[in-house]
């Protein structure tokens, strides 16, 4: 049985919404994030400024700040809203599993979408805000595979004692680096196989 | 036993020298090297030039040229001048050449050196030459690590039939991930050992 279940970024931000106190206006939400989607197709990820996505948006520099408090944080927001959703799947096999899920995010990557997350690590190198923004989103994708990898260990396919987070970190790993080396044409298979302890062929 | 083999960097270098058919001048080579390491401290990569370094080395454009033909080549040559040599070690078991070479790898990036390589990753985000240029450094530095994996093999550690660069190129990605992330300082021992196969605690 196949079951997916949903991306859990939107869950995550309507979360950090009820935890601010304040609910977002959706109108206002959308003519944020397009203004700063429009930045950024514009001016690249380094011409974005806040000042200017409130101007563009219409919105108080207040609102702004209240719902994305940095830069590194809107930037995150549009690119999570950009990008379509990653499933994680439960086919009852960690190999069939992580194969998706990294087939899914080398597609995902391959267009528009990879070169806007290359360039917040890039920008994330040198903005200490944007890399806490991008290590607090790299912790919560984590955590979401991590789960499937747990779901491995209740179904005895690998070790119970050990942190689930090691193999899924190592996937992502995997990943991160062939987007970032220009790679994400080149064959996972071998590297999935490995992770999931699969003998599959 | 433990025996430790050469950084192949310098090798890889003597190699380019003999190919474009030409010795390099120890001495211009210093200059223009010093050179490109002092604007990079001042500037940050994204001021080198190479028209600024051949006037401070006081070395000829085309001497510049022929030795780092882009700026690419240069900044990874500075890089590569700077930093530590990583030794690969051959003791016998793969959990420990892999650790030993990724604890050498955390410690030179916590310093200077991670930063300047993190600007690396950085600038080749958005400069297809840097990128170009750090994708073979890479590819090199996995042919390395993968040579340790071969000698497990030889040895029976691990199936003789797999890509030896599969399991190198897992623990690349995670360390290169842990820099991005500005995570060196988190444990990976539990990676190594399930990337080694190894039981030993």
């Amino acid at each position: 049985m196949t079951t997916e279940t949903e991306d859990p970024d939107h869950k995550e931000n309507k979360k950090t919404r009820h935890s601010i106190g304040a609910k977002k206006n959706p109108d206002t939400e959308t003519a944020i994030l397009d203004a700063a989607a429009d930045i950024i197709a514009e001016k690249g990820i380094g011409g974005l400024r806040m000042e200017a996505v409130a101007r563009k948006a219409k919105a108080g520099k207040a609102t702004l700040y209240r719902w994305w408090p940095s830069r590194g944080a809107l930037l995150l927001a549009v690119y999570q809203r950009k990008k379509p959703s990653v499933c994680y799947r439960d086919t009852g096999s960690l190999y069939e599993d992580f194969l998706h899920f990294a087939k899914d995010l080398i597609e995902i990557w391959q267009g528009e979408n990879g070169l806007f997350f290359k360039a917040i690590i890039a920008e994330s190198q040198s903005d200490p805000d944007v890399a806490e923004k991008l290590k607090d989103y790299h912790a919560e994708r984590l955590e979401a595979l991590a789960a499937v990898v747990t779901r491995s260990q209740q179904r005895g396919e690998i070790p119970q004692n050990e942190d689930p987070t090691t193999r899924a970190e190592l996937v992502i790993g995997l990943l991160w680096q062939r987007l970032l080396n220009n790679r994400l044409d080149e064959s996972i298979d071998e590297h999935i196989k490995m992770l999931a302890n699969s003998d599959e062929t």
